[in-house]
Formats: structure tokens, sequence, C-alpha cells
């Protein structure tokens, strides 16, 4: 018989880290951990580490016989993947390291081939074929990143300016760019041009939601074509055949999931990408057991403290108890 | 009797610099000069103050009683327009320091209440009203700098993706990215958004105008979308009242001179800016002298060896004798 473990599985992007201590035996978990971005092709090896150390240490991973860390950065360039693995292996010698886009395609689709498209603070899909992934999309936030947070923000704020311009119609984003950076517009906006903080920008997705929700036509607009994008990203991963999910802090927005509710995708939270670790740690679970274990961590995430959630997941307190 | 003079004017933007030396008496242009970037906000002091004294060394600037310096950068802050300031008094101590943009207004309607819509490398309006000039856009190029170059060639890159990704149509544009940064596409991608290179990306705007000539449909896509932004900008000018006019790099596009054309617009050419610098200076002139100098300007300009305008002015050499 196959021994079994307490394995430790992290899952780390552009906005948050999230650990998870899992007791295989018992197919049950021990802890979870947030913290701040663990990025560290933005934010730099060292503050990284320190992020991934404060989940590990919140989740109790050093009580782990195995651990597995998929990271935003891993994979998007030779230097880029050393870097990021020397810095697991001065926390976790022996741990496995992978992309975060892959351990959010074990997470939502298993093993099984499929798609999965993840619009979290950036945006990048994958898709499975034959057993081999293939990565579509995830072109960085100049560029690409389309239908993510820092996607809607960005285009928020672009509508926003044409308001103050006076050629497009009126809209509350103007005065909630002022109240949400607690700067005059014209500073707000070349201060956040100039320092390009992906994640504070990121960060007003929410606000951006909020009003769309409220009926300001403009922010409504802007939650329509990040719809767009992902539907047609949605309909580019189906044809490749499989089910396809789509996982991410977007997924957080009612417009945005009632748009896509046709097209009978599976829908997943961003901190449940953490799973995919321990798929990719061998934990064998069936779809059925994957999702007893979604709501079980779902729990658990709404156990933290406010602060927490607010910081690290951008989740709407007020409404927490009506999502999964 | 006014004492007449021998003026230096000198226009710098994130591309170009142009620099003119004028005989106020003759009312004629003694010397014009070329080179690269003097925006010192991107470039840095250094590296613009070198460009501007090349510029004016091939204009025998040194030879003016007064000079005029209309640059990008002036007025963003006062720690920008400060640093601007000693620069040019390194160079020229008794200079007239402005923003570039009042030199385009000065330059394209002279003293009288009106609009102009200035897209370059990135983009800026300005109108006057009752005298007093306000400005309209120049958001810097994450959220702003719209109908501009560097949104162009950004929207054609980002565009370029998706093709890329499978989810729109077939498209040179692909292609046209790996040709021109002479780099396969993701590298190429992922380059130009790390080093975020204004200039650099600016400059394939050309290609993509190109390629939207010979009828490639997402290439066309971009150009119709900066002339939607264009003819947006020019008809909120309008309302202002007084003329309007258009001046800037991306008016050598005759997809886009085509757009705007049944606007009733003035449309300059982005090194015709440099008048105004004159027009500050005190240099009278109706709007038929404007015209005959902008002319002769021409004219010297055309006679520059093709590498330089090609470098400053991304003239299109093989269609430059169709063009005022």
């Amino acid at each position: 018989m196959q021994t079994k473990n307490v394995i430790l599985a992290v899952d780390g992007g552009a906005t948050k880290t999230v650990a998870l201590l899992f007791d295989e035996n018992k197919f049950k978990i021990k802890g979870i951990g947030l913290a701040g971005s663990s990025n560290f092709t933005i934010i730099g090896a060292s503050k990284a580490e320190e992020n991934l150390r404060k989940a590990i240490k919140e989740a109790e991973g050093d009580k782990a016989d195995k651990a597995v860390f998929c990271l935003a950065g891993i994979g998007d360039s030779a230097e880029d993947t050393k870097r990021g693995e020397e810095m697991v292996r001065r926390i976790f010698p022996n741990a496995q390291v992978y992309n975060d886009g892959v351990g959010a395609y074990r997470a939502t689709n298993l093993f099984e081939d499929g798609g999965v498209f993840a619009p979290g603070t950036g945006s990048v899909a994958f898709y499975q074929k034959n057993g081999v992934l293939h990565r579509v999309g995830g072109w960085s936030w100049i560029f690409g990143d389309e239908g993510s947070a820092s996607w809607i923000a960005k285009t928020a704020i672009t509508y926003a300016t044409r308001v103050v311009d006076g050629i497009e119609e009126k809209s509350e984003l103007p005065h909630a760019v002022e109240e949400y950076f607690k700067l005059p517009f014209r500073e707000a906006v070349i201060k956040l041009s100039k320092e390009q903080d992906k994640r504070l920008i990121a960060s007003f997705a929410v606000i951006v939601d909020e009003l769309a929700q409220r009926g300001d036509p403009l922010a409504l607009r802007v939650m329509k074509e990040a719809s767009e994008y992902i539907v047609r990203m949605i309909n580019r991963l189906k044809k490749e055949g499989g089910r396809v999910s789509v996982i991410g802090g977007v997924m957080n927005s009612r417009i945005i999931r009632d748009e896509i509710s046709s097209l009978g995708v599976s829908i997943f939270y961003s901190y449940q990408a953490v799973i995919g670790g321990l798929i990719l740690a061998g934990v064998k679970m069936s779809f059925e057991e994957r999702d007893m274990l979604a709501k079980e961590l779902t729990q658990k995430i709404y156990n933290l403290p406010e602060e927490e959630l607010k910081n690290y997941l951008f989740i709407n307190i007020k409404s927490k108890y009506s999502e999964t």
C-alpha cells in the first residue's frame, strides 16, 4: 500500500499567495494561510519569499512531508524559472515547482483533456490535448491580460479620462478613481501611470464591478467588454475538446458570471487553484472529491478575518454567504 | 521701430527634436536641424540635452539672438518643469521655455481662440477660449494617448496576440511584429512589454498603417479606431468655438486624413509645430504668412538626408512628394 502524506500546496500570483496543508490519510484540510503577492518577477524574490513564508507559516506548512509550489513567473523564461526555483528551495528544499497556470489547470480539470481560462490580476489560458498542456494568452498587461482585473481597471480608468475630457457619456468612474486612490483625478492617473503597480490598479476592478451593478453605463460597458473577451476565450478552448473551466478573482463578479452562464463551463474562485498543487503532488481524487474539497476550502477561507479576505481576495464581504 | 532678430525655435517631443533658425528681417528660414527625443521625463535630462544640442548645432542655432524651447514634460509637474528649464538654461541661458502643446497651438491657430489635437508618439489636445489655454487628454500611454502612434502600435500588437491565440481573424500583424522587431512573436511581445520603450513601440505604427493600406482587415480596424477617437476629439474641440487644427506624425497616414477630411480642420505635420516657437518669441505673422513659412519648412525638411527623415519623422520616403 502507498504511504499517504501530509502535503503542502502553495499557489502564488500577482496579488495573493494561498497555502494549504492537507492530510491525505483523512482527506482533510489541516491548515490554510494567505499572504500578498509571490510573483517574484514583479516584486522581487526577497519580498516574494517573505510572503510565501507568511502564508506557509499560517497554514503550519512546516509539518508537511512534501510540498508543491505553483507560482506565477515559472516558465516565463529560463532565467525566471531558475530564480523562482532557487527561492522555493530556500523554503522547502525538496519541493516540486510549477507555473500557477498548471496548478489552475489541474485544480479545475484534474488530468483530463480540456481547457481553463484564468482571469485574476492578469489573465492566461491553458488547454490540454492528448495529455499535452498548451498555453494561450498571458501576454502581460501592456498588450494582453484581457478580461482580467488589471484589464478591467485599466480600461475603466481610460474611459474615466474620456469622461473628464468631455468625449464620453457621464459616469461615476472619474469620481470613483479620485475616491479610491485618494488623489485629484489627473494626479491619480499620472501617478498610477508612472508607478505601474499592477496589483494596486487591478484592485480598482472591484469598484468598477460595483458601479456596473449599480447601473453606471460606462462601468457596465467595461464589464461587458471583459465578458466578451472571456466568452471568446472560452469558445476558443472548447474547440480543443474536453471540459472547460474558468477560475480567478474576476469570477467574483456576478455580471461576468451571468454573461457566461449559458456556456456550460465550471466556475471556480481563485483560491481554489491551490487544490491543483495537491493533485500535482499525487493526491488521487475524483471530480466529486475535488468538489467536496473545494467546498471545504471555501468554508475555511470565509472563517479567516475579514481584513485578510479584503486584502488578498477582493471578496465583497457583504455578499460573501451568497456565493460558493 | 522694433528691432528684428535672428530667432531659434526648438520643438522637442518623445520621438524627435526640431530646431529652426529664423531671420525675422528677411522672414526666411536660415537653418534647420533634427535629432532624437528631448523628452527628459522619459530619456533623462542628459540624453535629452545631447539631442537638443545636436539639432541646434545643425540649425546653426548659436547665431541666434533669442531662443524659445517648446518641450514635452514642461508643465507635467513643478519638479519636471524645473528640471526641463535647468536643462534649457545650460544650452541657452535666456531662452523662453513652454510645453510643446503650447507651441503646437500657436503654430496652428496663432493667437486666435480655437483648438488643436496633436497625435504624435503620444497625444494631447489644447483649446483656447477667451484667450486662455486649456489642456484636454495627454494622460500618458498606460491609460491615454489614444489616437497616437504609440496607441496605434499598442493596439495592433494586442490584436496580433489575439490572432496568435486563435480568437481573431487572420492578419499579417503577428508576422509584421516578428519581422519589425526581429524576434519570435512571444519574445517580441514580452520584451516590448518589459522595456516599455514608447518611441520604439510607436515606430511600429507606420507598419500598421502600411498593412491597413494594403487591406489587412485587422490593421485597418486599428486605424479606424484611431480615427474614431480623433474625430471625437475634433468634435469636442469644435464645441469651444474657433478654428480647429490637427498636428502630428499620425497625420502622415492617408487613412486618417481621409477619415477626418469632411470635418473641415486644418492638418499640419509634426515638424511644423516648431513655427509656434517663433510666434511665442514675438514674430508677427498672418495665417497666410504662417502657411508660406510652413511650406518653406517642408521643402527644407525634404532636402535633409533620407535617413534623418526615416529616423526622426517616420515619413514614408516613397510618397514624400505626394504630400505637403
